[in-house]
């Protein structure tokens, strides 16, 4: 495992800003540094360097906070996104559940284990060096809360409760691992559609989406410039990029009715070659299955589900991506394609969830994942779809049971239907739910939704409700050191450390022009309230000095 | 029970549109209309006509929908907002609770009973009378579902599992219930702090928090003109306006330590008589309590709270709310002012969550509750907070064990720490499921909290994070015919009616205008497809055929 700069420093000293950093500048917090995995491989993070508490709150350093850094070339000095290629084994090497299944721990899982663990060992070794025992107390018991180790990554994929999503034609990408044991991810979906003018605009909306913290990235593009897209963003992407092969399948084929195993094989083939990391199929949408949507409100809203759908029901043939499902299977063993089992029959309305198409496709899926794992190929379930509150966790129970425990992959829930520009929300909350009940990734879903295309704007805003979902479901599930974040922000927030505040915040820019907007001019970053309550009525300075 | 407008038609015509008009165009979907109470008093909705089925999908008409109305006279055709009054009787009369207790349904029960049944026997006539089979089998179920009799409204009240905040001296609110067998209720804070400038600006906020559908406002300001701005709130307010006296008691004293139970009296006693329905009240908070924070990481975040920490500290005496609290009863029964029991010691930090300050505060209000009770006074239970999510329910539950099932009211919860910018998103997380578990109202929180105070276009994010919080809270509990609205929209959806879409979303003109940013121009609304999917794409679209 080697990497183009092999002597990366630890800290990137800081240095004279460019034009790009001042474009960018506040969108990433703090400074881009290097933990290394067991085999040595830099694991990039983002190093928080918090201000002392204020000497009116006594005074006191404060240790550094590590927040993970998913934005490869774009996140380092320039921005300007040249990637860092990775050395890959050929294709048809062993796939990381094979390995692992072999007892071999691979690069990519010691990565993925340094990753998940935040660097925690820093965090004490800090601790320790700057002497607050205030600090200490604070942040001790989540630093030293379970690592992982490199062999913990390694049993989770052998026991197929998580996946490493990475081809081995995509050396751009960094290992990252997605399972429930670990942090919750986030996946941005991005990508054309035939409406859509301009495909390069796809490569900005990849930097905003890595800006924001997206795990992986869908390009979902269909229309023209499909190969194009693909190729740009697998060239730029430092994370896992996923498709739905399908849609460039149908694409050559020109109508559904045309479609057939071959167009889709070459094109699994084609995408596969060219590096995607994981691919959307709808192999469990059966024809017995679609019978069962005959009562739906809103029958079928995946493009996938309705277009097999359509196929099956103008061949009256059963679904060829469950008839061809082996050889699927070979060319996703091949490269080390995660398949990402698709629901074409979720939910487009909270009064189809839960029903029996959707929960007979999700036993299929199950059937599905076991195939695969005889091939030695790793798999993700895709979830729903609208669901109302009290029935979201039972769609994580029924995948435990049906599917064994396979990461579970959603797109939210949505949780009505009447959010129509705001379904980041109603989805975010579904998310929030599902995750905390243990889905390892959610699909964000930006304000757009039901009404048109997202542009970049649209991915921000649904990457930080994502984002906030996906940290609240951490915080529920337990996993080790997530709540440092939360430990680090109510610390600034109590000592009025607001440049702090806005640097662990979700989004430090928009945090900071929040808080400028009402009060700004000098000082008004030092000043211990803000223009929500005034001096006179803080809250937290009216109750301080009690205990001081 | 008599209004100044006694001829209300019962569907206002359209007319041609005012320059007012055009400014809010679309911001409100449909027409008000009036039902009538049982008294015979008109009670505001908004009718949404919704356009046939399209005719390539088979045609038909469908009925109007109803959605509760909050705008008073801000919604009418002009918008301009002069009140209507309602007769009120004079102070001293029986409080609503005492009434109900009596068996006596007021028309302020009747008046909710309607609002609360959402036009269903209108919706239920227009099924017969349309004649479409495919309608009438998707709305009957819901349209029959329980409706809520005057009677229904007073045992409710009678229990003490509802409230209907309005004082005998604010004529110009219109009645509304807060309570978990109704639908969940949402509330917009406003006002000033001392930083702000333009206390005008809060009747913009108001007029914006209607449109966003806002049950309640608290006006909070703090700092000069809190007199004219709660008079100017008042004057104008539909809805019931809630308070925190204590705030403007401090304005008077000055400085924490010379507050005196007798500013706090005479602040009630004319906040009352102005016309406040609902004040909150921080009796809560004990010595022995705020001992108990202590170890907190943010120790107390509630502006009262944290005043009468100060204030018990600096005298060394018990919190005055607690001890002269069979005075403020007395205030608050003469005027029935419904008491809001504040959580001022509420977390603002997940770290903090569900820790032992906060619980004994809340088994305080429960105690507090029974007094009121005997004194004839509405009582709310105030909640909070930072809460990580599998906390959550556990506050709605021991506020149904502690304080009797009195109506819930909290803030969020927000589910984690971390959100800054963002919180609406991350305490409507929260919301939604402690709405579930059956809190009756949700305090919005805006993007701006933790950084600043809001604006109106942040009282717009927060109102519709919130709304549909609220809804996903009343699909959850089962709250009769609340789901009609997302049965009607996802129906549109199913059907490419999109202007139907917009006028049943949670903000249409948002709604509508993401739409046409992606697709504009003669025939966009009517296409059947939207530019997420494109034309060839669509999957309802490509799976819609198969049944037909």
């Amino acid at each position: 495992m080697t990497n183009v700069k092999p002597q990366i420093p630890r800290v990137v000293p800081q240095r004279e800003a460019s034009p790009c950093d001042r474009l960018f500048a506040g969108r990433l917090p703090g400074i881009r540094v290097y933990g290394k995995s067991q085999d040595g491989e830099p694991v990039p993070f983002r190093r928080i360097d918090l201000a002392p508490t204020p000497a009116a709150f006594g005074g006191g350093r404060q240790p550094a906070i590590f927040l993970a850094d998913v934005t490869g070339p774009f996140g380092e000095g320039d921005g300007t996104g040249s990637p860092r290629r990775r050395t890959r084994p050929a294709p048809g090497s062993p796939t990381q559940y094979e390995a692992a299944k072999a007892g071999v721990i691979t690069p990519e899982m010691s990565f993925v284990a340094e990753r998940e663990n935040l660097r925690r060992d820093a965090l004490i070794e800090e601790l320790a060096a700057i002497g607050n025992p205030k600090a200490k107390a604070l942040y001790e018991r989540s630093a030293k809360a379970k690592r992982f180790t490199p062999e913990d990554v390694r049993a989770l994929v052998a026991a197929r409760e998580a996946v490493i999503p990475l081809n081995f034609r995509h050396p751009e990408a960094e290992p990252m691992a997605i399972g429930r044991a670990f942090a919750t991810k986030v996946n941005a979906n991005i990508g054309t559609s035939s409406i859509s003018k301009d495909w390069h605009e796809e490569i900005g909306k990849l930097r905003e989406a890595l800006f924001c913290g997206a795990d992986t990235v869908m390009d979902l593009s269909t229309g023209a410039h499909i190969v194009e897209t693909r190729e740009a963003l697998l060239r730029s992407s430092p994370v896992p990029v996923g498709t739905v092969p399908i849609y460039e399948a149908l694409e050559r084929a020109g109508k559904p009715e045309d479609l057939t195993w071959e167009h889709f094989r070459d094109v699994m083939e084609a995408q596969a070659k060219q590096g995607v990391d994981y691919m959307t199929i709808h192999a469990g949408v059966l024809r017995d299955h679609v019978a069962l949507t005959k009562d739906r409100l809103t029958g079928i809203v995946s493009r996938g589900g309705g277009l097999l759908a359509a196929w099956m029901h103008a061949k009256r043939e059963e679904n060829f991506l469950y008839l061809h499902f082996d050889e699927i299977l070979e060319i996703a063993r091949r490269y080390d394609v995660t398949l990402s089992l698709g629901d074409g029959l979720r939910s487009g309305s909270v009064h189809d969830g839960c029903d029996k198409a959707q929960f007979a496709e999700l036993k299929t899926l199950g059937e599905l994942n076991r195939r695969a794992a005889e091939a030695g190929v790793q798999v993700m379930i895709e979830g729903p779809g609208h669901i109302v509150l009290p029935k979201v966790e039972l769609n994580q129970q029924l995948e435990d049971e049906w599917c064994s425990r396979a990461p579970f992959y959603t797109l939210g829930p949505l949780v009505t239907d009447m959010g129509a520009g705001y379904d980041h929300i109603t989805a975010a909350i579904g998310g929030a739910l599902i995750g905390a009940a243990g889905t390892a990734m959610l699909c964000y879903v930006t304000p757009k939704e039901h009404l048109g295309l997202p542009d970049a704007a649209d991915v921000r805003e649904g990457m930080a409700a994502f984002r906030i979902a996906a940290h609240a479901a951490d915080l529920a599930r337990g996993i080790p050191g997530a709540d440092l974040r939360d430990l680090a922000m109510s610390s600034a927030r109590f000592e009025f450390r607001w440049n702090d505040q806005f640097a662990l915040s979700v989004d430090p820019a928009r945090a900071a022009a929040f808080h400028d907007e009402t009060l700004s001019g000098s000082g008004a970053r030092e000043a211990h309230f803000c223009s929500m309550c005034g001096p006179q009525f803080c809250p937290m300075k009216l109750a301080r000095d009690l205990f001081d």
